[in-house]
């Protein structure tokens, strides 16, 4: 998918929700488990229920390689079935991988050639042959983490390099790599004071915005210093979303979630 | 595995040589090609040829995932079979993960529990609540990314935080977690010159060593400055080693190659 027609379906649903698909077989309705497949049951479910109010669907492969065999197939299942049935909606494989260049390629043909996401999240730490081999595949993205959501980040990211800090140092080396026109971004929405220093490193790229929800931080504070033109924004909910009720009716539940998100995502951008 | 039984096996076999299972279907011999799961068939033979050489194997993650289900099979086949037959190898996922806190521990689960292996790397990136979900496991090993063979490793690892490089400030930070005694860490065999500095922040832990052979790395170098009292390296080929002959004598050459370096091991050993 290129950015345009991704800018254009954020303009058309009034949205720029994500929506983590985390499944985690311990909390997901218990007559799911009944079924073949309950992972890609529940996904489905998730999927036709919130695809009007979402335009991206983040699965964090984590979950499903913790499910080996079986978490791969459901994995399979779920982007076949959005490629398939709803070619409009930006798939992200939030994978958080990275490797030396000749094996970062066959992370980047997994992904991108295999499993035919839109997109794929990449750690940054191995540096420019780590990245570049994602970077190849025209229309497909490149979700590069910059400053993440967790306490961790504190560790080394917000460390002081030469003067500026280590994830500063990465959005400035990454746009001047080969084909750097395929990067996005991951900034936690805990960090929202920091999108405005971002914003002048890299005024027009996507970011992927974690950390809503559960882990605290804020759409609206998000919003006031990270929205550029073309929004340039993507807020993912996943356990907010998905886990918001765990009887039959949690597709109509997690619907009524995505809704709350969406709403105030349209007041922000029918008053900027 | 428990670290005393990693040095035991090292002393026996007087070799700290670790083979890569990097497996590729194009670079295999053409007769495996009609097998049912030829990357299973290919690594079972270079196992069964060099168990005596070597003390470790590492897969590495992404050349599985290449090949999606396929690909998960022959590597729960690999890691079942190591297990079985040879229990006294110890086993590296090279699989480069990390992420929150929750999410890193289905990464965990996945590679210590379910698949069984000795030991994970980890990146560092998103420090400490990452990393510490896979310190968790009892006589499981987290090998933590510090300075890795790639050339882009000088794109952040090596950049000064505070006077000091990233990569050091890794290694500091990483000694003050709990269950710190579970981590080892990765350092290519390019930065040798590397290893003196190293030693003085980590002079017990095991060092993972990429990068010899087609990287260019030297065994010597490496172990002039990174040996310890209980040898503390676990130097890694694969290419050189498992790509030795494309023909039906494959097992053999890939032997005689890892016999060159088991046999380069033992002089050192046997005059330090």
């Amino acid at each position: 998918m290129t950015t345009t027609e991704l800018v254009s379906q954020i303009k058309m649903k009034k949205s720029f929700l994500c929506i983590g698909l985390d499944v985690d077989l311990e909390k997901i309705p218990t007559h799911l488990l009944e079924k073949e497949d309950p992972i890609f049951e529940f996904n489905k479910a998730i999927i036709d229920a919130t695809h009007h109010l979402a335009v991206a669907y983040k699965p964090n492969i984590a979950f499903y390689e913790a499910y080996g065999i079986e978490g791969w197939q459901a994995l399979e299942k779920t982007i076949s079935y959005l490629n398939e049935k709803y070619p409009d909606i930006f798939t992200i494989a939030d994978a958080k991988r990275g490797d030396i260049g000749n094996t970062s390629t066959r992370y980047a043909k997994a992904f991108f050639s295999d499993l035919n996401f839109d997109s794929v999240t990449v750690a940054p730490y191995m540096g420019e042959d780590s990245v570049v081999p994602f970077l190849e595949f025209e229309n497909k993205h490149t979700i590069l983490l910059a400053l993440t959501s967790n306490r961790g980040a504190f560790d080394f990211q917000t460390k002081k390099v030469d003067g500026e800090e280590v994830y500063k140092k990465v959005l400035q080396t990454s746009i001047t790599w080969k084909n750097h026109h395929n990067l996005m971004y991951v900034v936690g929405a805990t960090k929202a004071e920091y999108f405005a220093e971002i914003r002048k490193i890299i005024p027009d790229s996507f970011i992927l915005v974690p950390g809503v929800g559960a882990q605290g931080g804020s759409v609206a504070e998000v919003c006031k210093y990270g929205l550029n033109e073309n929004v340039g924004l993507l807020i993912n909910s996943a356990r907010g979303i998905i886990y918001a009720s765990t009887k039959e009716n949690f597709a109509e539940a997690a619907a009524e979630k995505a809704k709350e998100l969406q709403q105030e995502m349209q007041n922000i951008l029918e008053n900027i």
